[in-house]
C-alpha cells in the first residue's frame, strides 16, 4: 500500500494537513511532533505507508535510518541539544498511536524536566529463566 | 576504533564478559539486557565500537537495523509479545550508560507494569515557536 487514505500521516506527506516540515525526500520525510516531550522532537517515516517496524521491507531500513541519523545531527547543531532519544512505538501495547511506522527524535538536554532514561522499573530474572526467554527468542532467529 | 579495551559491550562480544547471547553474526551482536524493563528486553550493537549513533558510518545501519528488525520479530514469536519499543539513548543527559552504541528491545504486553507511552509530558510550542524551532535544524540538513 503507497497511500492509506484515512492514514493522519500519509495526508501530511500529501500536504492534506499542515506539518512542520523538517525533511523531505524521495523515500523517506519527517516533521516536528506536535506535542513534544522536548522542543524540537521530530517524527521521520518513510514516504509509503507500513504500519511498523515489522512491515518496512529490510531494504528500506538503511535509507530511514540514514535519514533518522541526519536529521539527529541537524537537531544537536541546531537546538545545542546535549543528547538525543530515539523511539519507535511499535503496535497498541507500546504506545504506538497512528499506524504509519515512524521514529522519534527526542532532543535532550542535562536537567530537562524529562526522566533521564524515560522511566523503566527494572525487573529481574528467576535462576536460569535468562536462559529459557532467550531459547524462547532464538527459536524464531 | 575495533574494539575499546575498557569497554563492558566489547568485552562481552569478546567473550571476556558472560551473557546471555541471542545473536552473533559478522557485523552485528545481540544480549539480554541483565536489567530488563520486561524480560525478554535485548540490546542489539554493532560488533565494532561506535560511541553513540552519530559515530556509526551510514553503510552500516542498514544492516544494523536488520538485525534489530529481525530480532524484533523473534521476540514477539517467541514471548508472544502484543508490540515493542525500540529505544536508543544517545549520550548521557539522554540515559546512555556504556559509551559503544546500542538498541534496547523492550518487548511489551498488554497491561504491562511498564508506562504505555514510557513516561513523557507534553510540552506547547509558543506561537510561531515550531517554525524557528525548525529553522533553526533545517540550518544543519
Amino acid at each position: 500500500m503507497i497511500m492509506a487514505e484515512e492514514c493522519t500521516f500519509c495526508r501530511i506527506i500529501a500536504g492534506q494537513i499542515p506539518a512542520t516540515i523538517i525533511h523531505s525526500d524521495d523515500r523517506t520525510f519527517a516533521f516536528l511532533d506536535i506535542n513534544p516531550a522536548n522542543k524540537g522532537h521530530t517524527l521521520v517515516l518513510t514516504r509509503k505507508h507500513y504500519e511498523n517496524l515489522n512491515e518496512i521491507p529490510a531494504n528500506e531500513l538503511g535509507s530511514l535510518f540514514e535519514a533518522v541519523q541526519k536529521i539527529s545531527k541537524a537537531i544537536e547543531k541546531g537546538l545545542k541539544a546535549e543528547g538525543y532519544n530515539i523511539l519507535m512505538n511499535n503496535k497498541r501495547p507500546a504506545g504506538q498511536i497512528i499506524d504509519h511506522a515512524h521514529i522519534h527524535i527526542i532532543p535532550r538536554f542535562k536537567g530537562d524536566e524529562m526522566q533521564v532514561r524515560l522511566g523503566w522499573a527494572y525487573k529481574k530474572y528467576e535462576q536460569g529463566e535468562d536462559k529459557t526467554i532467550s531459547e524462547k527468542i532464538k527459536k524464531h532467529l
